[in-house]
């Protein structure tokens, strides 16, 4: 996979777009995915799998009981085509709709995050920590504008910033990838992460890799996570999580929906 | 330095504050500007220094003709406190009020970009190019929401990030320090940063290898740039640098002040 995307980075990137002028996918989203599904397919024919291409493509994305693959291949697409150093190949496996593990590959860096339920997480092999970080006044927190340029979204996005940073906080970081961003989490570099709008692939494979590294994830209402919701809380504290919560606006667009959760 | 900062990362840290509750300082900046200062003066006894420690330590800040070199010892210290993975230090050499040559290294990363003047720009020894991105709907933009927890300040800040994202830009990033911004412009993969509150020291250091990979800096009204009016557009081209300075809306707090700067 790397091999595929760092080729990539050192040709002409096509870009075309998805569900907003600024929403990019490449050939490389669409090459990388299908090499991961046909090469697990061909050891695991009765497996499930919902990628991010596929579901883009028309096929079917609903999380049943049978084993699962969820599979971002590039997160991180607009830094891919800017060549911003931060791009990730994100796995998770589930079964029974709980994450087994997760495997995050941030490219560029050459990070190699892990996680396997109860076996901790890791990167390149170091065992991760969290900060255990419980007061939000010295929290570092990390999250995405994203690629909704609806005026409506946008306020609710910088609105959640300034309700955060009033409380105060020490500062917001955004590095463009979910995955890159929920892993620093499980490093201790940051306390939290939050999004509302991202999808299951974004999450499932950084998801256990926050857990294992003795962190929690909730809804961003401060209830129970739901790796379908498209919405998420990954604190390295239930404290920290629950004040992010508490401060929050939800967006109208994002609501949770249980009939069709890729709207 | 990088022995000082990558040493100090793997013990606690202990954190004072300056300006603001969220202004933060530690005894590794104050260490890593000395240790620079000392070893420059024994060989330059006749330069001057403008330190970010020693100004807030209330030693003078004019920029005179004199040759100056202007430090920055950790560029991005809150990141450093939080062992978020973009600490570096800054250093320029300016002469009759022109930067003549720039060193930036990334720790973490190990990153060392430099450059001099009609010399081109560089990171660890590969020439840097600017994106010469001039489209902003296909602009990739860096900033930082700054350390000011004054309301009127954040709320300038963001509706600035609102004007931006509405144009629609493809996106912003923050990885938590100037110097670093300043040199992801500089390798392409963003096309341009802003700021407003930033210092020299900020500044000096990759203000010179983000002209020499191509790249322009400006004024946030669009006029020229000022090393010393606390303000900038770093941006892949004019034209870039043009649109973004159009979109900004000032903030009072930081309406150049010759008398002194420094406030």
């Amino acid at each position: 996979m790397q091999l595929i995307i760092r080729g990539a980075l050192k040709e002409e990137i096509s870009v075309m777009t998805k569900s907003s002028p600024v929403d990019l996918v490449t050939e490389t989203d669409q090459k990388v995915e299908n090499f991961i599904i046909s090469l697990i397919k061909e050891k695991y024919p009765s497996h499930s799998f919902i990628g991010e291409e596929s579901v883009a493509a028309g096929e079917g994305s609903i999380l049943t009981d049978n084993p699962t693959w969820i599979i971002d291949p590039i997160d991180g697409t607009t830094n891919f085509v800017h060549r911003f150093p931060f791009v990730a190949v994100s796995i998770g496996f589930v079964v029974n709709k709980k994450i087994e593990f997760g495997i995050v590959h941030s490219c560029i860096e050459d990070k190699m995050y892990t996680a396997r339920k109860g076996k901790g997480a890791f990167c390149n092999g170091q065992k991760l920590q969290v900060s255990g970080q419980e007061d939000i006044t010295k929290s570092l927190l990390v999250t995405e504008l994203g690629s909704n340029r609806d005026p409506e979204a946008i306020k609710i996005i910088l609105s959640n910033m300034e309700r955060l940073l009033s409380i105060p906080i020490h500062g917001i970081r955004a590095v463009g990838t979910a995955a890159v961003n929920m892993c620093l989490v499980a490093t201790g570099g940051a306390d939290a992460y939050y999004e509302m709008g991202i999808h299951c692939w974004d999450m499932a494979g950084a998801g256990i890799i926050i857990t294992e590294a003795g962190g929690v994830l909730l809804d961003v209402t401060g209830g129970p996570f739901d790796l379908m919701s498209r919405r998420i809380i990954a604190a390295s504290s239930r404290a920290i999580g629950e004040r992010i919560a508490k401060a929050l606006q939800l967006r109208k667009d994002y609501v949770y929906n249980h009939v069709n959760p890729f709207i």
